[in-house]
Parts: C-alpha cells; sequence; structure tokens
C-alpha cells in the first residue's frame, strides 16, 4: 500500500487524458504473469466451450467429469478444489449434472455425513466423447515444443499454483 | 473420434463405480497443461478478486483498468481481446464502468464510427491503489523463480496463447 501511495502522490488527481504512465511499476500486461496466464487459459477455455457445445456439455460439466475419470466418488470439497469451481457454483452444477444424468450423488459407506459424487453410464459415455477432444487441445497448445520444454513448462505452473500458499493479507 | 470409441466400447455400458480407467488417452489431470493453467490463473483471479474487492473494484474492472493503464483510449474490440473479456460482457463491464465514474466513452475524432474508451480521474486513482497489490502478485507467483526461469515461463505462455492461432475444428 505504501508504494500506491507514493505513486498516486506523484501524479495530480487530474490530468489530461492519453498521458503514458512514465514511472510505470508494472510494465506492459504482456510481461506481467496473471495477464498471460489469464489470457492463454481462456483462449483455450473460450474455443473448448464452443466445441463441446454441440454435444449438450459446457467447460465446467467437463471439468467435473475429468476429475470423475480421474478418481470416480470424489468428495465435493475435493472437486471443488480439483476443478476450481466455488463450492456454491458446484453445488449447483451437479444439481444439474443430476438432473440430466450425468453424474449421482451417494452417501459415503462408512461416514453417512459425507457425499461423494459418481459419473453414471451416461456421464461415461460423455467423458469419452470429449476425450479426444481435450487431448487434441493439449497437442494444440504445445505444438513446437519438446518434450524437455513441456515438463518445464508444466513444472513452472505446478510451482506458481503451490506459491499462491504464500499469499498473505498486506 | 476413433479413439474414443474404441475405449468406450471396451467397456461395458453399466458397470461397477469406482473402477480406474485403465487405457486413460488422458494421463492425470496434473499433466494436463489446460488444467494446469486453469488451476494456476483461477487460484490467482480468485484470491486477487477478494482483495480488491473492498476497493471497489472487481477482477474485470482490474482488466479493464490495467489494459487502459497500458495505453488509453482503446477501441472496444481491443479491449476485449487485451482482457480476454466477451465484448458483450465487456460492453455491460464498461457501462457500469461509465456509471461509477472510472472510464468514459468517447467518439474517435477522427473516425465518429468508432467508440474509445478512456480512464477517468477517478479510473486513474483506483489503478493506482491496485497496482502495488498486482504486482505483489506478480512477486508471489513467482517466488524461487530465477530471472531466466520466469522468462522461459512467460515465453512459454506466449507460445501456448500463439498455437491456439492453429486450432480448427475436427
Amino acid at each position: 500500500m505504501g508504494l500506491g501511495m507514493t505513486i498516486s502522490s506523484c501524479h495530480p488527481s487530474v490530468r489530461p487524458m492519453s498521458i503514458e504512465e512514465k514511472s510505470d511499476p508494472m510494465g506492459p500486461l504482456d510481461g506481467y504473469l496473471p495477464y498471460l496466464l489469464n489470457r492463454a487459459g481462456a483462449r483455450i477455455a473460450t474455443a473448448f466451450s464452443e466445441e463441446v457445445r454441440p454435444l449438450g456439455a459446457t467447460l465446467q460439466t467437463w471439468r467435473v467429469l475429468a476429475a470423475l475419470h480421474e478418481r470416480d466418488g470424489r468428495r465435493m470439497g475435493d472437486l471443488s478444489e480439483t476443478t476450481s469451481i466455488e463450492v456454491s457454483t458446484l453445488t449447483r452444477l451437479v444439481d444439474g449434472m443430476e438432473k440430466s444424468g450425468l453424474a449421482a450423488r451417494r452417501r459415503d459407506t462408512s461416514d453417512a455425513r459425507v457425499v461423494t459424487l459418481f459419473v453414471t453410464a451416461a456421464g461415461r459415455r460423455m467423458t469419452q466423447k470429449i476425450l479426444p477432444i481435450a487431448q487434441r487441445y493439449e497437442k494444440v497448445a504445445l505444438q513446437g515444443f519438446s518434450e524437455a520444454e513441456a515438463a518445464m513448462l508444466k513444472a513452472a505452473l505446478h510451482r506458481v499454483y503451490d506459491n499462491m500458499d504464500a499469499l498473505q493479507a498486506p
């Protein structure tokens, strides 16, 4: 916050439009990591969404199906973390998936308070339709990358994710 | 599609839950690039959103302000591409930003058909409040990265974005 105060006090609060920020502390957008992450992710997500729509799926439905494909019978909290879908949104999403027969909630056999989600036969068929599309996206996204470069990128994205643990309020 | 069909025909359409996919063509989620991109991006976006909310801003407002901070007076199409916010969503967002006095639409002086968006003095003050937070996020996200590693990650994200040009319908 100290930095922000210093910067804003350098500039009068009203000044002509279109003046470039000379003392720019952030630099150009295309060197700013969160921007680059969002931009690449959003571009993939937008195209992928359009491609799975004719199959009757959304990107979020796919995220849940992919998580259940990896490991079936997940708890809602686990599913929320894995899909990066916030719990209340996920609850509504899973309601819709149950309605359309793609997944089913079940009480855990060992602890009835725990609700887990399972893919249904219809959900599995949907997953098998989407999997080749998902694989193609990975291939297109990594075109021209050597195996080592792709591995480095993936490792770096893991590190970025883990680094966010350190985030604390200022 | 052929691959998907082969796999699904290996499995009966109804089978016991919790069976692992043995012949998984996608592999574990945490080796799948679009998943890793979304996960890292979503984690940063969620935390950042919470942090700028007390300032009266949303992540999307910030994306527009950051784009105008880099270059003021952008056309709506340019702004949509830069912020990865779809045009109709952006239009509503900019309506709100005009209402709250953060930005103003103007007709281009050389071509009255072209609408451009400019930050206002209030928008600039908001930008200066958020900039230090944005810088901190970059720093936290890249903690432990050497300069060369950070540059490689950013270059790789540029390549992924550009690679999506090649995307074609199957």
